[in-house]
């Protein structure tokens, strides 16, 4: 007998017919005799509509407002949830986040739970009874309702597996797991069995969307293990765990990549201490988030290029930002907003030898020109022309045996 | 400088627009110098969509859970009606039921309030906000989420209104006021301006469904004087208070009827103790809702007929119980599914002679029979056949002068 946390999605509660689909999977689990806590997101599209309606008001809606609007969206599906449930027999009980209730710190919008009330859930448990909390939210010290940001219910869900000391925490979603890469574009992705915590935080902040990034983190740092699989499916998930528990047989698990980069090069920079800082500074206070940074040693000592890569949205204002800036001085500004980032990931990267060389000449190979490129322990990534993007990952996934 | 309790119904708030002119009219209220505390009720169609859900479920959805689900809809509307204030510059904040909290006993869907803590809000009034409190609902002492039946948010407003000891409760809805009778059907019928408690009792119970009964029970018993008015137009409502604090040149304030009522005639009842509790135990128990109750006295001393109304939904279900319960005896059962009710409703009708005689003779000239007849101090209701519904009352409404 296990103690489990299930959390199901937005697009697994998205209908009453799912809630009752995702009672009968509760159900089952319970009834192995296994003490269950769900946790729920809003059903899928409500939290847009709430948004919508808030910003019909306005757009820079009250703060705290917005936490006691959105959160009434999960707390909906508690209540209809634990409301299937029973009707199917199996005994549950929905708790909000003041009754339980979740601590958090930090601003509305974007708080953190620190800490839960455990005894009176754990009775409950104990009297065989299903648990359904609403992922997303907590209470402040002042009790104050405050929501953990979109996508939060898997860090509620992480966070009650660390808090009530579960066995596993388990992600209903709606698709069968973490792949190989997107098997929208590249129909020969396949599902990975088994996955790092390091590896699913590169696949899933560079495009994976499967789980929010925050929680894989909480996962990793508390070594919660995590099971990634399908709502509508019997099929096995994908189990993230533990670095040293997976066996590397293969060098790279994924190529991920997105779309929506674009690359700015200042050319002639000085090249002296506070000048990155004088460059990123402006960018970081108006919102920006800069991501591939990549700098060459100069071969004067007075002056470098740098390189690096913001969301496409952000590029116009970027570049307002940088050449109004008297105290960045370069000699010549290049952009480029037609490129795509793709990176191959793999925990066994670092061990390997020639990874990186097999992935030049296989871009190479198919004449893909690299433009910039960065590595991490456990990631390689290449900017590319926007129109070699899904030829490049195709590449790659067969170079490195994915397919 | 007053204390203001404001209520907005469903259609008032029922879109984002709707809100936004709540909004204006709360501005207004507050930059006058008060005080304003304002109930709100789930948007229109709302607490429906989330009933239809719950349905799709369970026609027997567990009732913890329907409160858990339905206090959602006043939670959504508070905080966009405090958001929608912040943004026209009026401060303001939502308080969630728990929040306050506000204390309420008896049972899930159908809980009474009996506390609320005021030493917070009362401090928010001070500094010149506006707090925002949800319809409907409230916290059992065990900590559960509860409410208080469909409409609650009138009782809620009244509540408020009592403990927080305003000097008015405004109740703001889709209609101007109080009318004399539907105006949808007469159009002659007439905003009235003064109204005593009893007045609007029984014409609300009777189908002028401007406020819920139970609300204005409690305004009487705490002599909270009430003001029902329009959210659309600038018109002044109509006031409800104290009966002695009313002028009644007029004996009758108002013409309700309701349609959907059924006969039962029970000929050759024996006429000793304990008969009608026999008949009527069984039918409270089973949850139909008996509404005028005729019996003569009996010619013989032995045998009597006893004449009542129930709902037209539950005639069949009444029929079954007393045909097959044994401890009730009877010569003859008599029913008619195609009757309604007509009241004439006034204060001033008990010092008032000949009221009872110019309804009677008014009827009889428009050749409408009269099928029974029940009278109350404020009240004189007929059973009459349905097709002659709208006549009869277009035909009192002129007779007594309310045209």
């Amino acid at each position: 007998m296990a103690k489990k946390v299930l959390k199901f999605g937005g697009t697994s509660v998205g209908s009453i017919e799912r809630i009752q689909h995702a009672a009968n999977i509760i159900k089952k689990e319970s009834e192995k005799g296994h003490k269950i806590i769900v946790i729920v997101s809003a059903m899928a599209g409500k939290t847009n509509e709430l948004v919508a309606q808030s910003e019909l008001i306005s757009n820079n809606f009250n703060k705290r407002e917005m936490d006691v609007l959105l959160t009434s969206g999960e707390q909906v599906t508690s209540a209809l949830l634990a409301g299937a449930l029973n009707q199917i027999g199996t005994k549950s009980k929905s708790w909000m986040n003041w009754q339980i209730p979740i601590l958090t710190e930090g601003d509305h919008k974007n708080s953190r739970i620190i800490n839960m009330s455990t005894s009176k859930i754990n009775d409950y448990l104990k009297d065989g009874g299903v648990a359904i909390i609403p992922g997303f939210q907590g209470v402040s010290s002042t009790g104050e309702v405050t929501s953990i940001g979109r996508g939060g219910s898997d860090a509620t869900a992480v966070a009650v597996a660390k808090i009530f000391e579960s066995d596993s925490c388990e992600i209903y979603t709606d698709v069968d797991g973490v792949f190989s890469t997107d098997p929208n574009k590249v129909p020969v992705a396949k599902k990975i069995d088994k996955i790092s915590y390091e590896e699913m935080l590169e696949l899933s902040s560079l495009g994976a969307k499967v789980m929010q990034p925050s929680a894989v983190q909480t996962a990793m740092m508390y070594d919660i293990p995590l099971q990634v699989r399908s709502t509508f499916t019997e099929r096995k998930g994908t189990e993230i765990f533990n670095q040293e528990n997976i066996d590397y047989s293969k060098s790279v698990t994924g190529v991920a990549y997105s779309k929506d980069d674009s690359k700015i090069t200042l050319i002639g920079v000085e090249d002296k201490p506070g000048v990155a800082a004088d460059i990123f500074e402006p960018l970081g206070q108006n919102q920006i988030n800069v991501d591939m940074v990549i700098q060459n040693i100069s071969s004067d000592g007075k002056k470098t290029d740098l390189t690096f890569t913001v969301k496409r949205d952000d590029l116009e204002k970027a570049l307002t930002i940088l050449r109004n800036n008297t105290k960045i001085k370069f000699q010549e500004l290049n952009k480029n907003d037609k490129v795509s980032k793709i990176s191959i990931v793999g925990a066994g990267m670092v061990t390997t030898p020639g990874v990186t060389y097999k992935m030049f000449r296989a871009l190479a190979d198919d004449k893909i020109n690299i433009l910039a490129i960065s590595t991490s322990e456990i990631k390689l990534s290449v900017i590319i022309n926007e129109k070699d993007t899904i030829k490049a990952v195709k590449k790659l996934h067969t170079v490195f045996d994915l397919d």
